[in-house]
């Protein structure tokens, strides 16, 4: 059984290689009547894309976006939504001791030993380059939620941490994350990063990260316990973001070290709306949105492409050392700042839909309790 | 949309609430012909039972199993296996001020918003009590992957850290942690959590904790890039495990701070056989397994029912302050090993079908590539 | 991989066998705050209950149904509703010889094949007393779709003919159904049938039969192209009911035989409403409801279980001849009437649940066209 | 909820509209290392494709296959399969007043009450264009099929009646359906229903047929009782194919008027193989296939597209009278010929992966009964 579906009503088959001829998804379960245009899409594709800034990969892709279904005189159909990207960068060169060797930390290794075959240009299924299908659904799902209320979900995505320094909590403005070239929330962060990056791709080198991803004006009661819980299904949303390594959701690990009455929120009304004080449970209780903002937080790792060889093997074992020539990300956690924004849209998306599916009529959440 | 079913091919349907008759799961898609008494999943569920410490509740539940349907003559039958655990302790009382009263950090007010209506007794269908359904459904998955080969995925789980007091990975022994009240892996830092939870306890507080699961013998190659990658599904049921904040795979956060190098998981052959040097991936790349121990950690979060008042609102929104009474654990993280023994136990068995669904005839990973 | 799940959004998990302990199912998905007790559904499984006439199997349960989980005060809670049903009547005799005996027409040789193991105690899990859970959810489908809104679909059954002998159109009258012991629409036909049947149950035959259930009322728009039609839907839940071998809509299989012109159904607008002035669509066009009534009529085979023997084999290959001594119906078509009832409420409410997520907010059918 | 998505382990997600740039699908779950070419799906599509006789459509689509990711080197990899055909005939006209005309029996009313909007250009999304996928798919599993075993299911389809011509059984001949344009088993009823449909075609109407899709060599064991059975999938899969309005397995409608000793399938062992004596059960028995060949058939109506003016109304509810100009197939059966029979290879398929899902390490069907 392969697996490339995410989403239970909103829908996201994403398929293709780095280095075939296109890669692209299909989207289903999209509301009809919906308006979408390209240009929606590749405004979001645009930010993803290789070769913005030096500290990104040089690789060209335009990441042009083609709508080739479900979209109606500019207004989806409520068919299945068909994107097409077409890989424009694949240069023609010879792969040959790429396709038996193996570079570590990357699933060269897995995927060979799992199917026995795999598409060696350039990591194939396993590249990043299958997070701009992400993106675009992302986009779309933004552009539903925006037509189904007025109030629509705010996502916001900023790079928090490259290596050790983080951006200062007391400096946090989103509106500056797109100021720059690392979707930086403090500018006063980004020339250390500047030079941070720039150090470890002249040592050949790459870095680790860590990306927040926070929606505001969040409906309550999104999420389906017990095995739809929307904390769990943001985890698995972003654990499955190439190279991403621990996720958390509002205070995090952090909660470890807390007391009770130290990790409360307390509650209290404001003119007929509930407020809480505080949000170390990120806006989610019991699987379930509170209406506060949510909050979730990913490690990812260094590019595992480095110039510094490693000891590895090939695939007949014999024992080789690996050095990554050419292009390549030297922190892709800036990257995956779109692709962590995209995944929550999608989630959301796909829980609202549910909650909705579950409440036919207006019925439930919308009424008082009956009097017994 | 309410959804209740975790797996895709080893699929357990949990339902039942706190004070309700009875607790119970469904699983669906379990091999024929395993052996399977109630006694093999009792162990397990004893485990987890309240009441065996002062450090845990002392709720009185037998938590007794009862397998009604898809065993017969002492084997598995292919068909659905239903188990049944009666709840027992559900003490008379008057549940009425509760019925209206949200307390701070459980699912009361999201649930209420969510359904209009809620199961207020006990937690109802958002008590930890639920998970006595995963822990039998992962007992289960255990004798299903002990049926299966001859050295199955030896799966254990310990106590990392309470509050601020973290085991020694120097002293770290899985040959202890059942030796204590704790599921501590390090026999000298018992003493320290027992005055640390006796301190909480006293308090009227409560303290949040880490707990590591580790699985060796995982075969290579189990995950289903790109949406049911294995790190992704481990991610979803651990997050899901009540009261849950974070997750992480091998290095998780840590790999923020690491340089592309620090990183890598040198290889080498050793006697025919792939040998990594080190495991900073935690057994996973690509989203499939490497062969390598998977390492999965997660933070949750201190009980949130605390005899410290915490100000909150009613059902009608007067304020309020709570302080729960009565019987709780200190530190839920305590009975979540078990818990999260389960998830890892049900994940690997349903990525071990899924697996070989798609190399049915042994086609596949088994067989050298056929020459050009 | 097994598979006891039917639905999508309104989702049943049936399980038990005929002769173990109990039998149940797990509906998930239901939305909250339905009214719904023990005796809404019990009406429906005492319409399918053995023994009621002589024309059924005299096999004696009770089929009481218990509710243990998702209905507190009365409403549903919009967590799974477990629903149990003991087995009452296990005679305590000896299976031995069954035990390696196929009854032809039986799933004893397949289940035997298939998972080398079967409960061959009346049947197992291929016992069409497994239909008893369909019955069951099925009420609790028509309680929520009377909860959902003011002119919920009206569903009704009847056996439209018994062998070669078919209830006449042109007496069909659906308020005599429950007025005798075939759900007859057809009063004159009773007499020819008790007849018929008398003579095929002294003759130690049975005989086969034509169920219809047609369903007014229902919303236009239901039914989720291309692999989630609802002509599809019907035909996979008819035909999974135990013995059936043929399944059609609207004209069925005379469709073979018409011209466009004859197969045609016309419309007019008459108040403000569409009208078709004939339905041989049987309410369904290009997979999705058009407002007419659903018509759907399956075919039941004779009971394999027959006291005229069968040339069989044994487990181990011997030759041996089959008749089934004790308690069978001659036509079990007879007790399948409700059972299609109640797949037709699943699927319609499943289709309702589906419609409604797709078109959240109101937007989409229920608004007119945007100028362009 | 749209749901285009067909399988469970073999999936298949179909895109596209009749007059869209292209159509297409992803399939996901496809086993590694199969050998697979654009030839192998070509020749499947051009059976079904248009203008091949003077008993088709006159549209001129060259249904050109191009597989744009998911195989490498010859091979499939394990990962999504996409493919993708161009729709070259897509005639610039003015559609205008096809836009708001519902054409009786066609989907344009229902599409446009469930949707609020619809493609109008040729059926949209709802036109008989979509089955080349399936064929597509269909001729993937076939080669997936001849990769597992030695000896794979062997799928043949016929028409097997157009209007109230049927085809001879005694002169029934599966060599000679690709020798005629009618896929007729029948080499003298070609004569009489080439007369036939030229009659209707000349009269601007159009006609019904029977389409009859055997298996032979199927492995017993297919089919998961109780929801996926393998007789309640192949109803689903043929009443979803465009036109379909009834489904029999087997002996069908006609087992209604059977007693039980006549429909019985006696067996016996013949050189250490079971032996069925008839096959009125169509091969399956509780859900699950016996050994035997499958037979299915399905009746599907005439084509709605006729030069009989059928009264209808606008959009607006105007009264109109629609006459459906241009090209159109006079009898839809005959292309559905290729289409039934990919069906049943995506079934089929399917159902050999869940089996084997379920089987995982040969315990099970594989092995004699334990010894009590």
């Amino acid at each position: 059984m392969s697996y490339n579906t995410f989403g239970r009503l909103f829908r996201v088959t994403s398929w293709g290689e780095s280095h075939g001829p296109m890669i692209g998804c299909v989207i289903d379960g999209c509301p009809p009547r919906v308006k979408l245009s390209e240009a929606d899409i590749q405004a979001y594709l645009d930010e993803r894309k290789p070769g913005r800034s030096r500290f990104v990969t040089q690789r060209r892709e335009a990441d042009q976006v083609r709508i080739v279904s479900g979209v109606f005189d500019g207004m989806t159909t409520g068919t299945p939504i068909s994107l097409i990207i077409e890989n424009t960068d694949q240069r023609s060169r010879d792969y040959g001791d790429i396709s038996t060797r193996y570079r570590p930390g990357h699933a060269d290794y897995t995927y060979d030993r799992k199917y026995g075959i795999r598409d060696y240009r350039g990591g194939g299924r396993a590249s990043a380059r299958e997070t701009a299908c992400r993106v675009a659904a992302g986009a779309v799902a933004r552009k539903v939620m925006a037509h189904l209320g007025a109030s629509p979900p705010i996502i916001r995505g900023a790079l928090a941490q490259i290596g050790d320094i983080a951006a200062d909590r007391a400096r946090w403005d989103w509106a500056v994350t797109r100021d720059n070239a690392f979707f930086a929330p403090d500018p006063e962060i980004v020339p250390l990063w500047e030079k941070q990056v720039d150090d470890v791709r002249k040592a050949g080198s790459s870095i680790g990260a860590v990306i927040e991803i926070v929606a505001d004006s969040v409906p309550v009661g999104l999420g389906a316990p017990v095995s739809a819980k929307l904390d769990a299904d943001l985890a698995h949303a972003m654990m499955g973001i190439n190279g991403v390594k621990a996720v958390e959701i509002g205070d995090g690990f952090a909660v470890a070290a807390l007391r009770g009455e130290e990790n409360a929120d307390p509650m209290r009304q404001e003119n007929g709306k509930t407020v809480f004080e505080s949000n170390h449970a990120g806006g989610i209780l019991g699987g379930i949105s509170s209406g506060q903002p949510i909050i979730v937080r990913f490690a990812i790792k260094p590019t595992s492409s480095i110039l510094i060889p490693v000891p590895s093997i090939t695939r007949d074992g014999e024992h080789i050392e690996v050095a990554t020539k050419g292009r390549h990300d030297p922190c892709i956690g800036i990257r995956a700042v779109p692709v962590g924004e995209a995944m929550m849209a999608c989630v959301l998306l796909d829980h609202m839909l549910m909650d909705h599916a579950q409440h036919h009529g207006g019925r439930g959440r919308d009424l008082p309790p009956d009097q017994p």
